[in-house]
């Protein structure tokens, strides 16, 4: 074994054993440390952002892009946030040990489903330091020792904060390999780990569509993932016409570099006439580029054709596919095949067609007259989300604590035997 | 493409087009679609039986264990458990569509989890071609496409079995890609559907560990399995002796061959005086082997020396390790290091013993005061079991048709847009 296996497997065995306590901890024990963290962080700013300012330099000198090294910087915004966010973390109801669906059934036991910690949890992410904060206080609270590895770029911010970290743990006899972050840059490192599958119970990638491919398909580990985010809305014959627009606009230049964002537009053709000119005018307006079909484009001279490989492209930016559709069944076609199963809305005041797209479409979140960008784990309520997944299999959407958990059964019995 | 792979790539691209009807398809038509085939299973006995006398004759010829023969049959017993069966799934209450957790949030949205398929669901299992029914029936009430892979010696046995369902499915308008016998013994199918991540959702292995570890290996799609049953008992200082004896001798001797009989006796050293000669006494008149530890053997005569590969040995038959333990410290170390994550239960009559067992141990079903053996779908009300899944994602202890579902998000809007 080289040098890297042995000090990645000893890593993982640590997480492990810290894993088992981390089952049992106490819910103030934990909140406890959260809370030590974000102050403890806010005496540290200073050594942090030192550490940081050295990453930034480096990444600078290697030709970094400015939208990056917007991203690897620590300013005090970030770190307020990431403080905010502990707090947040704390407030949070504890999901372990919660019992479910207990009920006695004909042979005498009693029968429920205890909420218990996945175990050990490897995240894999790029650039933005703040993760390893929001990252390790999640997997905390939920119960589950973290490993934590983020962009090389960003070691010496990431290390930094884990040492804080650390402090906090330390402080409530707590062990630091509850969260560990993993302290080389060789790439090496993420290949012995992601063949643990005796010691690290979930992988999470997060980042561009190219990490996440390459862990995916090394991973021996189930894998949690979003590969992309291709969102649509389809405005239905019945669509309300301002209120659709208002939604569509919205959803396209609210943020839309977010996964969450509009990237594709589809219209009944009963109402493309009356919808798509006055559409189209109010997303013009906004600096928004427009690629359509032939019959879209008879409705605005704003938009442009668009080409075989625009459906279904991820823009990230101000751009929108447009395209008319024949009827409620095209649409569900077309999402079907141009869709990423992340997040699709309807626009129509029609009942029986909101409940059809509703029942009908696989995607993460489905939503009737709604934009696009809710679906976060903020929005939909489950606090701070750790990511989000397009994979079916655990979880399906935000994941937030609960989706860092998983459900065994407890018995509860009197001395029953199997007749 | 070999022949092979551009029939496994169709076979595979039908069943997630089948799933798409299926996403929607109303519970009265899978329902009635069951029920027709069991009467059709009645009426059609003496066909499949006769092609599974060709898969009996040619397993006995390649000399099969009497054994695999008896698990290979269809006899008039299995058929009557299968038409049996698939009344019961018929009367389970459909999961598909059930909304969860519906809450207004605070920017005026409404949103909710609602159950759905997961898509198409690849099974691979040994031997028992009931399982063929079972499958598909779970598969067809959860709303997903079933890819059904059988042992090669079944393969006649299969796809009588199939042609039924098929019928069932024509005769109430829905296509027989609902359900398909992968209608090949090459092992290169195997291979190929392993490798169809974006058709296929699930693959769940039944079977033998060896299986069970190369289809794990090979597949690209998210496995549920179970590698084996290892499970204790742990009988606490303050057990109630008399029930302590009934649940141990039962859960070990009740089906010895099950995944969730007992392996593997832990006894406090407190109670080991009292506890173990009567207990070793009864184990021994019920014809159980037993392999103890120094401390154990000093207690009776019926325990042998077990040797070092014995602790953590699943023994499928009437032999159980035996070990005098500490205290609950090492009882839960030691399920920790040889438990196989299945079922493990405490015999105590402490409440604070039983609880932090509840708590800290780690396996898919965690009891007290009970048997084992009750780890199975149908004694904790799961209706018709698919398999026990020992891994922790997704699901954790038996299948039922809940966890061939997961949930997606519904938000129901009136045109909100994020601020």
């Amino acid at each position: 074994m080289t040098d890297i296996s042995t000090q990645m497997l000893e890593l993982a065995r640590r997480a492990k054993t810290a894993s088992r306590i981390l089952r049992a901890m106490p819910t103030e024990q934990k909140n406890a440390i959260l809370l030590d963290t974000a102050e403890r962080l806010q005496a540290a700013r200073a050594k942090i952002q030192e550490a940081n300012a050295q990453d930034l330099a480096e990444a600078k000198e290697r030709g970094m892009s400015a939208a990056m090294l917007n991203r690897l910087e620590l300013s005090d915004k970030v770190m307020a946030e990431m403080v905010q966010g502990l707090s947040e973390v704390a407030a949070l109801s504890d999901p372990v040990g919660e019992i479910a669906d207990m009920a006695r059934r004909p042979s005498g036991i009693q029968v429920g489903r205890m909420r218990v910690p996945l175990g050990v949890i490897l995240m894999i992410y790029e650039s933005r330091p703040n993760v390893t904060i929001d990252a390790a206080a999640l997997c905390l609270k939920s119960g589950n020792a973290a490993i934590l590895r983020g962009g090389s770029e960003a070691l010496r911010s990431n290390l930094a904060l884990a040492a804080v970290f650390h402090e906090a743990l330390k402080a409530h006899d707590a062990s630091p390999d509850c969260v560990q972050v993993v302290p080389t840059a060789d790439r090496a490192a993420i290949d012995v780990l992601l063949e643990q599958e005796t010691l690290i119970d979930l992988v999470i990638p997060r980042g561009g569509e190219g990490l996440i491919r390459a862990v995916t398909a090394k991973s021996r580990i189930p894998v949690l993932k979003h590969y992309k985010g291709v969102c649509h809305a389809f405005v239905d014959e019945s669509a309300d016409i301002d209120k659709a627009i208002r939604v569509v606009v919205s959803a396209k230049i609210q943020r839309p570099a977010a996964c969450n964002a509009l990237e594709g537009l589809l219209v009944h053709q009963k109402i493309a006439p009356n919808f798509l000119p006055k559409a189209a005018e109010a997303l013009h307006k906004e600096g928004v580029k427009m690629l359509g079909c032939a019959a879209s484009q008879q409705f605005s001279p704003h938009i442009e054709a668009a080409a075989d490989e625009d459906w279904g492209r991820e823009f990230l930016d101000l751009t929108l596919t447009v395209r008319v559709v024949a009827d409620m069944d095209e649409a569900l076609t077309y999402i079907e095949r141009f869709g990423s199963n992340h997040t699709e809305s309807i626009l129509t005041e029609s009942y029986g067609n909101a409940q059809r797209f509703l029942r009908e479409v696989d995607a993460s979140a489905v939503m009737v007259n709604a934009s696009t960008r809710f679906n976060d784990g903020g929005q939909f309520g489950l606090g701070m989300e750790i990511g989000i997944s397009t994979s079916k299999l655990h979880a399906y959407g935000p994941m937030g604590l609960k989706e860092l958990t998983t459900q065994k059964f407890v018995v509860l019995g009197q001395g029953e035997v199997r007749a």
